[in-house]
C-alpha cells in the first residue's frame, strides 16, 4: 500500500518529499535537479520577468518538476486599479515622518528618490498575465501566495492538469481551501518566515489533517521551522506527506540573498525572529531588527493595513539593505529579512545540492531512530 | 544498540516514553499505572499536603515509578522572607483598582475576603521542606519548576540516586542546566501551557540537542503542544528520548479541573490560547479570556514583575473560577487556565488509561508511517 509520502513523490515525480520555496531561480532549479521540488516565488515579478525566469529554469531542469507561487486577486472585479500616487496619498504624514526620522536617527541618508511609493501596484490583470505565462511552461504546481485561489485560477489549473496548492495557518482556512478545490495544502506553523498565524507546526499539521478529513482527502505538507531532515521525518510522523521549506535556502551559495543579510541570518539564533506587522501590515515573521523594534515599541505607531504599510516600508527597507552592504552601521541594525525560527539551525553557507543530500540523509536517520524506538 | 527511547524507558522503568505533569494525584497515579511516568506538580503545596499526596500515590502505584515537580529557591541565602502584607503593599493602588473595576464591570462581586494577598509566600525553608518530604518517598524523578536547580538540590538528589530534571525554553538555558548537573532536560516549546519562551517545539528540540552535545550527553524530552502519539513520534524523530505532557491530562475524567474549565478547554481551538504576563508577571500560555484581553489591551496596565502580578491575580482568578461554576456569565468570560495550543486537539473527556492507550497506539501507527515512507 502506498504511503502518503510515496503517493506524493509519485504524483510530483520527485525522489524526496521536499518542496523548496525561493525567489531565486538558481535555488529552484538546483533543488529540482537534486531530487526535490523547487517553487519560484514570483508574486512581485512582472509577466515579462516571469517568462524570462521560467525559460531559464526550463533550460536547467530538463523536464524535471518545478512550480510557481504567485498572488492572484480573488476576482477580476476586485481589479479596480488604484494608482501608485493615490496609495501614497493614503499614508498619513505622521507615519512618513516616523520613517524619515528613524532613518535619520540611525544615519541612513534618505537619498534622492521618492521613498513612499510602491514600484508596482498589484492588480488582477497582472495576476492573470502571470497565470498565462505560468501555464505556457511545463509547471508541475501552482500556488496562490495569499488566501483562497479564485475559481478561474482553479479552473485553468484543472484544465491544464496542474495541481493547485495553498498555504494555511489555521484549520478554518484549510477547510475553506479544500472546499474551494485546492489539490495540496501547506499547513504553515507560526514559526515560519513571512505571513504566519499563531499556531505552531507541531499542533497545526495534525489539526488541519483532522479538520479536512470529513471533506476530501487532500495531501498536506508541513511548513514552518523545517530546515533539517529530522524535522521532515517529524512532519511525516504528524501525518504530513512532505515538507515545504523556505528559510533554509536563503543562506545557500546559489541564493541571491545579499551578503550582509546572509551574515545576519547565519549569526541569528531562533530567538532573533519576530512576528511583526511592520513590513506589510499583516503579521510576518522576520529578523528582529532596529526597524521591527521601532514599530513594535509600546510608543511606536500602529502599523497600517495592507498594502499601505508596504508603501511605507518597501523602498525604505530596500535603501536600508543597499546601505547595509556598504558598511553603514545604522542600516545594518535596521535591516531585516523574512525568515523563520529555523534560522537558529543555519550556521554555514553551502551549495543547494549538499543541503538536499544532508536533509535526505538526516531524514533517513531520523526514520531509523523512530523505527528502532518501537522495535521493542 | 539501545535507542535514546529504550534507554530512557529502561532508566525510568516505563513502557512508554510519556511523562505526564499534573497537579492532580489521581492523574499522576493513573498515568504511572498505565505504563507512563506521572509527575506531581507540587510547587504550591505545603510540606504536609505533599506528604499526604505522596503517601496516597505510593498506595496506588505499588512501586511503579513517579516523580515530583517543585520550586526550590536557588540558595538558602535567598530566603530573606518577605511578609504577605509587605508584598501586598508593593502592588500599586492603580493596579488594584484596575482589577476591582474589571470584576465590577463584568458583574463579579468582590466578596468579603481580602482580594490582593498571596495565601502563601514561597520561601527557601518551604522549598527545603518539600525536598525533605519528596526524598522520604520512592520518587523516580525530581524536577525544579523554574530556573536552574540549586546545588544543594542536585547534591541531595545524587545522594538519593534520584535523577534531576529541568525545563528549558531556549538553548542558552539548556547549556546552563547541563553545566549545573541536571540529568534530564525538558525542551519546552512556545506552544506549551504555562511559562514558555518564544521558540516552537519543532525548532527548539533539535536546537537544544545540538547545543548540549559538546558538554554532556543528557536525554531530552520534548514538551509543548504534545497531546497525541503522532506528536510523540515526531518528538522522537527530532532526536528527543520521549515526551513531557501537561494539557492533555486536564480534561481527563480523573483530573480535578473544575467542570466549567473543562467545558471551556474542550470547546477551545488551538487559536484560543495566548502568551500573556497577566497571571504571574512572566509570559505564560493560557486560555485567552476577558482577563487576558483586558491586561493585554493596548491601553491596559503593564503587568507587574513576579511575584507581584500573582498578588493581583491569584485570589481574583480563584474567585472568578468559583463564580464561573455558579453560572455567572461575566466570571465565565474572565476565567482562564494554563494550557498549551494542543488544547485544539482535545475534544472529549476520557479516562487517563484510555488516553495513554490511544497515545501508545497512535505512536506506533505514526512510527509505522515513518518507516514505510522510507521503505522505498
Amino acid at each position: 500500500m502506498p504511503t502518503e509520502v510515496s503517493a506524493l513523490c509519485d504524483w510530483f515525480g520527485i525522489d524526496l518529499p521536499l518542496f523548496a520555496f525561493s525567489h531565486c531561480r538558481d535555488v529552484v532549479a538546483a533543488v529540482t535537479n537534486a531530487g526535490g521540488f523547487g517553487v519560484l516565488g514570483a508574486s512581485s515579478h512582472t509577466p515579462q520577468e516571469l517568462e524570462q525566469e521560467l525559460t531559464w529554469i526550463d533550460e536547467q531542469v530538463h523536464g524535471r518538476p518545478y512550480g510557481v507561487d504567485i498572488v492572484v486577486p480573488h476576482s477580476l472585479a476586485d481589479g479596480r486599479s488604484i494608482s501608485r500616487d493615490e496609495l501614497a496619498r493614503q499614508v498619513p504624514d505622521a507615519h512618513k515622518q516616523f520613517v524619515r526620522e528613524l532613518l535619520a536617527e540611525r544615519g541612513v541618508p534618505a537619498g534622492p528618490e521618492e521613498l513612499f511609493v510602491l514600484d508596482r501596484v498589484p492588480d488582477a490583470a497582472t495576476g492573470e498575465a502571470l497565470l498565462d505565462v505560468s501555464f505556457r511552461h511545463p509547471i508541475g504546481l501552482i500556488a496562490n501566495a495569499l488566501g483562497v485561489p479564485p475559481p478561474f485560477m482553479i479552473e485553468r489549473a484543472k484544465a491544464a492538469g496542474v495541481p493547485v496548492a495553498a498555504l494555511v495557518g489555521a484549520k478554518e482556512h484549510a477547510v475553506k481551501q479544500v472546499q474551494a478545490g485546492v489539490d495540496l495544502l501547506i499547513a504553515q506553523g507560526s514559526e515560519a518566515g513571512g505571513h504566519v498565524g499563531e499556531v505552531s507546526t507541531l499542533v497545526l499539521v495534525p489539526e488541519v489533517i483532522a479538520a479536512i478529513r470529513p471533506i476530501r482527502e487532500v495531501p498536506v505538507l508541513a511548513a514552518g521551522g523545517i530546515v533539517t531532515g529530522r524535522q521532515m521525518a517529524a512532519a511525516v510522523a504528524l501525518g504530513a506527506a512532505g515538507a515545504w521549506t523556505g528559510s533554509v535556502w536563503l543562506t545557500t551559495e546559489e541564493s541571491e540573498t545579499a551578503p550582509h543579510t546572509v551574515r545576519k541570518l547565519l549569526a541569528a539564533t531562533s530567538r532573533d525572529t519576530v512576528r511583526s506587522r511592520s513590513r506589510t501590515g499583516k503579521p510576518c515573521r522576520q529578523l528582529r531588527s532596529g526597524w521591527t523594534e521601532a514599530w513594535d515599541a509600546a510608543d511606536g505607531p500602529e502599523a497600517l493595513p495592507m498594502p499601505l504599510q508596504s508603501v511605507l516600508a518597501r523602498r525604505a527597507l530596500a535603501r536600508i539593505d543597499r546601505l547595509a552592504e556598504t558598511g553603514n552601521l545604522g542600516a545594518q541594525d535596521l535591516a531585516t529579512y523574512f525568515v523563520g525560527q529555523g534560522v537558529g539551525l543555519l550556521n554555514a553557507s553551502r551549495p543547494v545540492r549538499e543541503v538536499v543530500r544532508e536533509m535526505a540523509e538526516d531524514f533517513l536517520n531520523a526514520a531509523e531512530r523512530v523505527r528502532r524506538s518501537v522495535a521493542g
